[in-house]
């Protein structure tokens, strides 16, 4: 995917506002305002509600396939805080130049896996807002403007004042309990269950193409539920209703089963935190 | 929010299509065909089936950051009946100059806080539609194609005849029963709870930053629920789990709860019509 | 809607990936890197997963409003196996010149609505993938660089080889039981229930417009539920609560009731195989 890098800049767009409301269509309406001739790419609108470590797992998935411009990403369980809004900077050429929104780890994780952050400018709230508005909206009067402003050319100066990039706040890091035990990181629509571990995780804990593992999933409550999956390298070299392990299109291992919800097999209700254990086992043993 | 004010005409569209269906995609790809340029900002879709009241009050909530073009809004209980499609037009500089749908009452508050309709045109519909079509898909048939001409510059008398700006269809005016009674206009993804009262509304009541009010609901049953809330300025103002009742993005008083539902802390279903009555109270006598 | 013929090409875009998720919006800007100046227009994303049969309809569906430009479809159950994709070349002027998607039966019904197939290309896997990446999401891997690369001109062989037309993958056709009976295509989100079958199967039943028939709904069980409808012209023909039969956009049978779910009423859940049985009644008999 490297032809046409000369894309011209663009704008994307996640938060967890959902389609429901307005509030998407309200933030492109203030886009268009500031940059009128720039492309909005929705990246995606259900991150489950104030879930910033969701937003922020989403956002580090879109990374590979980012081009030139500014991303505006809103999960703002702060706003009307005293939590800064923030412009994190990035300098690979080719990606994204900004990345705008709430400075609560949101931003961090896709900053690092676009080469680290370069720069941060502390976002000053514009003056020129209406007085009767309250402040529950800062994707409408802060972000999108400076998004806009931004990826239209506007000297970043004029947005607000530069800051260390070691300022920025992060997300706390999860720590397994040690051994053969990772995260859930996402459930998706089809019910595949990504893991926090990537193909050589996988090699690791010596499943190899082919190999078998017993998955244990304990819930949040400690109810315990096991299964038997089987690595492959795709859906169609899983039998019907068998549980598989593949590397998922990010890189990650997932369980998931052909045509059919892994989550649901398992008894996986959403993104709860559960731990799940892999471990070698002879298939004949079953 | 003042500069750029020379954006490009653009088409703002909302509905109750929802986004499962492809009545959405549809009357973009009509629009695309009628107006090959111009792009389209899609407001929300998610208003209620056939409820012209929230579609209306959506609109009016946008009016702050719409731009020059035409404003595309359909929530039409009656399509197929001999309820009339009409164009609405405005004159303020720097807003949309024709809004476009059905003459249901759904149209006017937008009208209104844009400064009000300036003309009326009675949308004829084109005859060169299929012959098997059938008459339920007037977003598709009639509004997109007139929305998308106008925006493109057509003659508005190829569209439709001129009637009078008081022949329009208002929504009836729902009068309180007097007092310090309000009524719920919204409730958003987040459970915020946004009242038919705005800043001052809270001032006459005697509701101050700082005061408290005793949150009396009345559901449609007469089932009764009562929270004591506090007025503050943001959400960061508020103790964990505490009701709280601020002014929020479209300038109204809400009932908030901070990173979380204030509908479910009040037991509040949807947007069903339901009562508040507020009354200032000593914190100490609770 | 014969006007502007000569809109610029687009992409047309409908999946089953939901919007909840990031899947779309990471297929958007693949789009925008390998086409960048191409509009693009979303049909719809809320196919039920994996339903290839809806999606195909849904395609379908959508046929008298695509104008020139690219269709990129994806409803992958067999997303990992060896399923071909392919690029489905129709000649239409004035329509879309290619159909992109999975070698399922998905694109054929679109293909013959629009004049039929004239060419197919077997799409080639792009060989500058990430290795990381698992085979997992063709949209963004395999269909959307074809779709943006055809639209943009690139010349097909670059993108695989021909394949005759009649190797394309057709979907299994249901066939009636004969006699006057019909299956459900559609629900949309009004609970209008759209059968298969057209205007003029109305008319051959002895349904005219005014005429009545027993409507006799069998479930996947075998449970029977019976009601009376009236074929009419238009939803504001019909009495409060009545059901009537009329013609809908699409120019198929449509069950619906005025202003509320034609689908609640018959006690229809969703879009499961059921069939309705026309009898032509005398409306006094009951």
């Amino acid at each position: 995917m490297s032809r046409r890098f000369d894309a011209s800049p663009v704008i994307f767009f996640l938060s967890d506002y959902g389609l429901d409301d307005e509030f998407v269509g309200v933030v492109h309406a203030v886009l268009h305002r500031w940059a009128p001739q720039v492309p909005v790419i929705d990246l995606a609108h259900g991150v489950p509600p104030y879930d910033v470590a969701s937003g922020a797992a989403m956002l580090e998935r879109c990374a590979p396939v980012l081009t030139t411009g500014v991303v505006l990403a809103v999960v703002d369980p702060g706003v009307g805080t005293d939590r800064l809004g923030v412009a994190v900077g990035l300098s690979r050429p080719g990606g994204p130049t900004w990345l705008v929104g709430p400075d609560n780890g949101l931003l961090v994780p896709l900053a690092d896996a676009l080469g680290g952050a370069s720069s941060v400018l502390v976002l000053e709230r514009p003056d020129d807002l209406g007085t009767q508005a309250g402040s529950t909206f800062d994707g409408r009067d802060l972000f999108a403007p400076a998004a806009a402003r931004l990826v239209w050319g506007d000297p970043p100066g004029e947005l607000g004042a530069a800051a260390p990039v070691d300022s920025l706040v992060r997300l706390p890091v999860h720590h397994g309990t040690g051994g053969p035990s990772v995260e859930v990181r996402w459930v998706d629509r089809f019910g595949n269950v990504e893991l926090d571990l990537d193909g050589s995780g996988l090699d690791e804990l010596g499943l190899a193409l082919g190999e078998w593992a017993e998955v244990t999933v304990v819930g949040p409550t400690g109810a315990v539920t096991t299964a038997r999956g089987r690595r492959v390298a795709a859906f169609g070299d899983l039998a019907s209703g068998e549980l598989g392990i593949l590397v998922d299109s990010a890189g990650r291992a997932a369980l998931v089963v052909d045509r059919d919800s892994a989550a649901h097999l398992l008894g996986l209700g959403g993104s709860e935190a559960i731990r799940l254990v892999a471990r070698r086992m002879d298939p004949a043993s079953t």
